[in-house]
């Protein structure tokens, strides 16, 4: 099978994976109900399609945070790519510039960020886990600063890991060869098997800060000269807050279902934020990008970009660099035939009308 | 099994179709939720009927654009009849006529359209697709009007080809014989197999105007003295456009579902259309008919009449023209019963409090 | 299996019918999608108890049309009891009697009303179709009356038959030996096989009289003394109408889905109608009742009374009158549980409050 | 299989216990909608959870009538735990103290009140069902007071015991040896198999007063000076009313689904009753809670605290008090999860705006 759309690489991905990744990377929390209902919250939404215009010609590229970008998507920041694919990382950011579009490199990385954009040919952003040790912490910001990432993405919605109960029952953990390389300086890189647990959330009980409130988002902003978005906000007054605290870009997002359960649906919440946020910032948004539709749909009600994360994954298991970058290929591909169809031949032609009176 | 409803036919012509045609046929767009969606549009609505009504006489007839038709039902535009069965449009037509109803012969018939309408026995009407080849374009709306089509339905709402997924794996193409007949002058009739795609993707993106605007209704409305019809709308403020650059009617429609997937369907956004217009065009809609009570729902909200095409080629498969003629007076079997136990003994009877209070 | 509830009856009698029988008795019209839908309502509806009654002594009583009757609930008028049992109307008759309510006699009886009538120990009210033959109907109206009849009720949304295509499928008749014995005298009763239907819908497409109006209640209003019911109606303004033209009761009724599907469920409408009628006639209710609760719903909506039908055919079939009073006797000791939790000592305890805010 | 969620124990309690006694704790009433009905309240609600709050201390105690407790759940009352386990309300007794919260001991126990309080290492309520023997049922009282009860919980949802269709098919009763040991002086103690019935319908409906009213919440107020908890209802004026009689507590509850059918949700009745209650008495709420989140529902639309009973049953079945206490540590676990991800570091942080606009 010649896999011709995003669930197609999944299929794909799903017979090469070992059952530990796929579970791990596959999983949400609890009973999997916020997982699912990101993605039902696009089959909920119509397009309402305009005719008679002119889509000869269409063009999918924008700008973030005044960054030009091939098309509205980004690469979402996962953990652990070398679990997908050998080349990890370093492919998905060869995929991402080809691509035309921005990495956001995950703290959890396998690969040094120094590396990993060193390889890439686009722009590179840094997603921030705080941790306990404060000093690690800045160290992760003046490192990433000085390689030549472009913003800092602080993920907000992970005081402590949800519990994703297949990865529990699988005691995911690291293989031996692979560490959470960017924090082998601070001795901080492994991620070993738990008793009963997933490896991974006792390293985050036991690491990361949950003490995080938002007078840490101006530390961090005192420290770095980078923009700071902050992600994993559903909430508007929390997404006003992040302004009001420095933050240039707010991703509404709810971890791609694996955090809190029964979280709401992304793009449900979406557009009350737009409203709130009124434009001071840039709002992005995550969690079962799955179709050019979905894409359009998300831009209509404010989001002025959004985030693959699971299938720049699948794109990697199936062929490394090149599938990752067939992974972002096929949504461009998509959205190009969505803008036709919806009669919106820029992405400034992507309007609230399309989504309802 | 003697097939006494529409889905019956279905069933039936899936025995007798090649895999490549059926596909073709049942296809939507993408994960064809709209697809499934204009079909359940008539499932949420209830029909309010009225009782002690005298219905000893039904009358099923109505008129479109003037033109009467013994039932409030045409054969839409579909391609390429002669892959459901050797006679073609050829047998549409025989049946259309025999029904006393109206075909929409399609720019793509395998059958030149002078045959067509020489072998019909009613009227006819030609869908146009807009060439990048204006004078191919001009060609087809002269030889219409030459053969005595009597009038035009110009579709809107495929700038390109929406991606039908089940045919972009099965490399739909037309078999050797087969051709889109009338622009075969114009060298333009191939639909060959393309790689890795449709072969009628490849066929329309090459070939079809993507660049088509309100502008050219009115070109279109200079070149002839037929009435025009808009099909392919689902917004209001569409429709009303369509009335201002001189359609005499608006066909509401998601091309059945197969080019933007997650289009409202059709029903549903029936009424707004219904307002906007305010009798200034008639209105007419498409996609899931399958059972008279369908008719009457889009009636009561507004529809001048309906468009059936799968149905029609499910009984080209089965029976040729016999086949075809069938579905309609199936349909208007169902209509008649409908009416009856809605207590409307006229077309004209059905009115909006039917579908609610 | 000991049957505890009117479900385990229905299965028990589905071992035990033939095939056309019981095509004949579950069918609903085309899809069902009305069958289903009027049983589904009951479903969407919660029961707000109250608590802290004294509920020591339950009365189910109540009066419909002056009439008291053991329970809120009436043996509806459904066709050739004798395929369902040998003793047919008879046993339906005793059963009725036995449970202490009213059975309301078909005109598609396959015994004779008087026999019925003679066999009954409770109250018969006769259902009416109105033949075009009108000295046909004059004659049942007036051999209802001599045979003791205390009320009729005119069905009125079954100008024609609807289908119910596995009746169709069937081609479903009366076997040699039973008939429509009321309209014996008329040379009326032969419910022969049709060609590719029904030979019910032929007979009522040959024989009922589909100019029925209003103007023919105020005829049979003129040749009986007894009082009118006007059964099959689902809108406000004909609830209006049917009392305007001097019904003394009106069942809301889809004819148990049976006539025109995508009819609304009966529960759906029994508010407005409630709220219509204002009290100026007793409203009834039919269509899905299988739960004790359901009946309670019902009237708390509005309803004075509800109709059972299939289930008195599975009560049949099972054991005949015994069967049929089992079924009556089930749906008390549920109404009298439902009662008791719901806080509601009597039938008048039933208030809309407990169906909502 | 390592249980990790409560769905688990469930699943591995089913291998363990007869059919009689899981029908017996399993079913609802009648078609199990309310049941259902139940669960599902809490997968449609969305928790729209705070980011950048200092969780890195959550505390999941809270108060309830005053009186301390580790986690807001309390052990629902449930009737004959010795059909679980051997070890029956003594291990239940231990598991709710080791657990650090309130034992609601029920009437219906098959230990004596004495020795389960006895056992106890934390507080224990009574719950209470008012027998037709009026002295017998103030002997119940008494000795509740006498053993050391800190609560009476008044269950009035139950004149007559709702029937649970399985266990009328089980015909359920108590095996030799097991008894309602609590009524053994008053020689009530037996339930015994009953015709064509469950024993308990039959021992509640002999033995149970159903001419309760709110005046004998009065007589209870007079004969204790325990504080009253009046538990079963589902509708905003009889808690007002509760309260107007003097209870100090309303736990909100429909039986777990297993006395009227189609009764509410408790969690969608729940904000109303919330609404009118005002703060005069604290509410708790019982049904279908088998997940941390669901708590914080609840207690962000007014509830003071939960009740659980079926999940108890199942850690008594698979590993007695061990297993018992592990369910209420799971739920604690949970909770504390969801409080960190909910950004509530305490419970009194779990405030309306969670659930909703």
């Amino acid at each position: 099978m010649e896999p011709i759309n995003l669930f197609d690489f999944e299929r794909l991905a799903q017979k090469r994976l070992p059952d530990m990744t796929l579970g791990y990377y596959q999983s949400g929390a609890r009973d999997e109900l916020t997982l699912r209902s990101n993605r039902e919250a696009y089959e909920r939404v119509a397009l309402h399609y305009r005719v008679l215009v002119d889509v000869s010609r269409r063009d999918t590229r924008t700008t973030v945070l005044g960054t030009p970008i091939a098309l509205p998507v980004l690469v979402a920041p996962t953990a652990f790519h070398r679990l997908a694919h050998p080349d990890g990382e370093l492919a998905t950011a060869r995929a991402a510039g080809r691509a035309g579009t921005i990495m956001i490199l995950s703290t959890l990385s396998t690969t040094d960020m120094e590396a990993v954009v060193a390889a890439a040919t686009g722009p590179v952003w840094f997603q921030l886990y705080v941790y306990k040790d404060r000093e690690a912490t800045r160290s992760l910001v003046q490192r990433a600063e000085a390689a030549g990432c472009e913003a800092l993405v602080l993920t907000v919605d992970a005081p402590i890991l949800g519990t994703r109960e297949r990865v529990v029952r699988n005691r995911f953990h690291l293989p031996p060869g692979l560490s959470v390389r960017n924090l082998s300086g601070a001795g901080l890189d492994e991620v070993r098997e738990a008793k009963l647990d997933s490896g991974l959330a006792a390293y985050v009980a036991e690491r990361l800060d949950p003490s995080l409130t938002w007078a840490d988002l101006d530390w961090l902003a005192s420290i770095t000269r980078l923009p700071l978005v902050v992600k994993g906000i559903v909430r508007p007054d929390d997404a006003v807050r992040a302004v009001a605290h420095g933050a240039r870009g707010v991703v509404v997002s709810n971890h791609g279902g694996r955090q809190l359960d029964t979280a709401p649906a992304t793009l449900d919440v979406l557009p009350a934020i737009t409203e709130a946020v009124a434009g001071e910032a840039e709002l992005f948004l995550d969690g079962g990008i799955r179709r050019g539709t979905d894409v359009i749909k998300a831009l209509a009600l404010g989001a002025r970009a959004v985030l693959v994360g699971r299938p720049i994954l699948w794109g990697l298991a199936v062929d490394g660099a090149d599938g990752a970058a067939e992974i972002i290929d096929l949504l461009r591909r998509e959205i190009d035939e969505a803008m036709a169809l919806c009669g919106c031949p820029t992405v400034a032609a992507i309007t609230p009308d399309l989504v309802g009176r």
